[in-house]
């Protein structure tokens, strides 16, 4: 506050007010899926565990990327949401990546205790059966 | 081939021969977006590495689950892929979870060469700036 004190004649503002918008050569890059979001695949930054799959779309993209905290749009309750604000499991948030055709951000993050609301450290937690696929060995498709 | 050489009398038709539908009791957990599509998040199963993300409805998850080879449904193209038909550069699939609200599958693969079209190993190659965010130490708050 000091800076706002006994100032007879403020000059522009100061500290710059935080943008209204997503830097637009960011949001230049992104392709919104038809509800104007984008994928969020987010994982803890120094083990690599995937934790969870959010959406976002430009404003929570701007928040996540200005606060350090990560920001998500909620498609069941159509609100932004500060993830932790409710559990006090926070992102803070390390580094955001865009994929190559600007569909999907990949959110590294450091979790504060679990990331699922069912209390369990990641999200996918349900296994599907599946039918496991193998690289063709070297020697494979050669006469022996 | 073996097994069907010299054989007169052939009995019930053998392998079974796929079934048309992903099973329902899978096909009950998804939760789709707008266009029908569940989220995949496709990354190396023995590294961890996040590679990229992809889309499936529930033919291409039916698909990805029968055959072992990662299937994905293309927004841009309006068709089923199989990825590396053409590249080469097949996701043999090891598992694949599905997330709590069934919103996005993780498809842990052996990925053959780059993911990405773009040759890059991973498709999150675009790193945006942001603001780094810490978790707060336990002295944090706490009068000194």
């Amino acid at each position: 506050m000091a800076d706002t004190e006994n100032r007879p004649t403020p000059p522009e503002p100061s500290p710059q007010p935080p943008s209204a918008a997503l830097d637009p050569r960011i949001a230049a890059q992104l392709t919104r899926g038809p509800d104007g979001l984008v994928a969020a695949v987010v994982r803890q930054h120094d083990t690599g565990e995937v934790l969870m799959l959010a959406w976002m779309d430009d404003e929570a993209l701007r928040r996540t990327l200005t606060t350090g905290l990560a920001t998500y749009w909620s498609r069941s309750r159509g609100e932004y949401w500060v993830k932790g604000n409710t559990s006090g499991h926070y992102q803070h948030v390390k580094s955001v990546a865009l994929d190559c055709d600007g569909d999907a951000l990949l959110v590294s993050v450091d979790q504060v205790g679990p990331a699922c609301h069912t209390g369990a450290r990641s999200c996918f937690a349900t296994e599907l059966p599946t039918t496991v696929g193998r690289r063709p060995s070297p020697t494979n498709g050669a006469p022996r």
